[in-house]
């Protein structure tokens, strides 16, 4: 059974990110995993209870910036307080990683597993998710290996990267573990196509599992800078702050796991999403008339495909298509959403104007 | 000088229209002419500010529903309590001004000058239209005639009936009164071309004075059921609610004015709009980068022609256009502005929903 397995699996969640993509819900004091796409519970509270009967709460580590950090704690009481490593800048995953690996090996030793899950995805399928985040865990326990989770792609995605997948190396916890062969970076549509029509790849999801003295032997190698600082800072855990800038600022992805040999892979399917935007939401929540809808109330005349957000409200659509609507207490933002990866725009302009507190 | 001119004038202000095609912003409480479409002051407290020096507020009749009374009080707070005249239930403009009518001789005799005009439109050049209505006035009372204001047209405009106008027949506050000849429903776009070429032709805008023994004469050979009525409530006030369904339930246009004989017109250029709808806006407030936007703050990346009243938020607009988007606590509408006049489709469903409470 997956708890008995993994009784020495602890998790690093990532919450690091702002998600400005999902603004104006996602803010500065709210980031993108603080929010609610739908229901109750925020992307992080999720990720959270996602791992219910897995992972108890005080083997979770919580990893998050200063700007957010008390936005993030309101929402996780029930992780300790110790629990949350927080980052006195961003600099991309590769420093996040290696700190919650030292702060894992100091709390609970270097043969300890532990799992790196992005704090702010979203998956329907929690039963499969438990089962395969168990079998990783005792993969990359028994074969000392960096294992990453392998999404099975469901359509020809070119905003995420892909694993190009060799032949089985053995099975732990009732599941494959697949050879990496390369990473691949994000490809284009027609690429894409052939990704999927191939099955010989899977989508990089940013979801791994190791034990810290695999990860720290890949990191001495390949990003000795880091590897140095990590060193340092296990024995002066005091340190971070000043140690923080010579963490190289990159991902785990390309700093690490990209250059490492001997990469396994356990392919997964979830229903996961890493809800990336606005325009993701429809895959995700299902639409019904006028699209995917959430609000209080709702009448819609010869409407069809928009995202809406207004929970407190009815919501009146009337002869509209591709739009997302976001009504919050203080910004209201409509746009196409053909158009969401434009969102950038809109932020730069808030800054140019001095209007960060709408950021 | 106007306002020694006609000392004796006094008006009606019509009150009692729900104006649904402002919905959201106007509602079953809050009616079109208690909302303010720019600015402070509501289209109804504009109404009654664009009288200043013209005509006291102790002159000013208003007449409303019982739905919105209590709305429209508030709002004018100057007008005297017992100027306030009821109606049991909307029907049209016909039994309004008869009631109004009697209510002036009641209180100021036979001869004196009444003026009735709506609540819920919008006249930008304020000085022309006292000087034309202090003329109206006037003329009504030397004439003895019905006498209607003229808007000179300025579009090829399908929603207005037209007045076709024939010779002058005298000049009185400085204006030419003309000769009505004939009262014209709205027309096709291209007769509105021909009218608007002609120059034979003004807009009706619903803006009339007369002596109140001269439209009691009109109600008493078009409408003689009404006018039996008006005679009964002349005696006994009081009996409004029981003679109220006596009324004509008809609009005093065709009730009375399209079958009157002599009634005369005063041509005026007043920047007028019924602002009928949401598509009316941007002609009357005018339209700026994103559109006509009422809102706190604004962000607008690739939009245009939109109308959007969100007067507390930042609004955020990346990539749409022809958008109506109106925000309120607990609605919000967004459709195509090129089907403002749908918004009759959203009304009814909310009543087969049983939601009249967003109405």
């Amino acid at each position: 059974m997956p708890s008995q397995s993994c009784g020495h699996l602890k998790v690093l969640v990532m919450a690091g990110g702002r998600g400005t993509r999902f603004w104006p819900l996602s803010r500065a004091v709210r980031p993108k995993q603080c929010i609610a796409l739908s229901g109750e519970r925020s992307l992080i509270q999720q990720t959270v209870d996602r791992l219910n009967g897995l992972v108890k709460p005080e083997c979770v580590l919580i990893a998050t910036g200063r700007d957010m950090e008390q936005a993030v704690r309101q929402q996780l009481p029930e992780i300790p307080a110790e629990n949350f490593l927080v980052e006195p800048r961003g600099r991309n995953t590769a420093p996040c990683i290696a700190w919650g690996a030292v702060e894992i090996a100091r709390r609970w030793g270097g043969d300890t597993v532990m799992a790196v899950l992005p704090a702010d995805h979203l998956v329907a399928d929690e039963v499969s998710f438990r089962q395969v985040l168990a079998a990783a865990a005792e993969g990359a326990s028994r074969t000392n290996s960096l294992v990453t989770i392998g999404i099975q792609p469901t359509r020809p995605e070119t905003g995420f990267g892909y694993l190009k997948v060799g032949g089985e190396l053995g099975r732990w916890g009732g599941k494959p573990f697949l050879r990496v062969r390369r990473f691949v970076e994000k490809p284009d549509v027609e690429t894409a196509r052939t990704f999927l029509e191939s099955k010989e790849y899977l989508w990089n999801a940013g979801m791994f599992c190791w034990t810290v003295d695999a990860i720290r032997d890949a990191y001495r190698e390949y990003l000795p800078g880091t590897w140095a600082a990590m060193e340092a800072l296990t024995h002066q855990p005091s340190t971070i702050e000043k140690l923080w800038e010579r963490f190289d600022a990159t991902s785990v992805d390309y700093g690490v796991m990209e250059r490492s040999r001997g990469v396994l892979t356990v392919p997964a399917d979830l229903g996961w999403s890493d809800v990336g935007a606005w325009s993701a939401l429809p895959a995700v929540l299902g639409a019904s008339q006028g699209g995917t809808l959430v609000a209080k109330e709702k009448v819609i005349i010869d409407a069809s495909g928009n995202v809406v957000h207004s929970p407190d409200k009815l919501v009146a659509l009337l002869g509209v298509e591709g739009l997302v609507i976001v009504d919050t207490p203080d910004v209201l933002f409509v746009g196409r959403l053909d158009r969401a990866q434009d969102m950038r725009a809109i932020n730069e302009e808030l800054e140019r104007r001095g209007l960060q507190r709408y950021l």
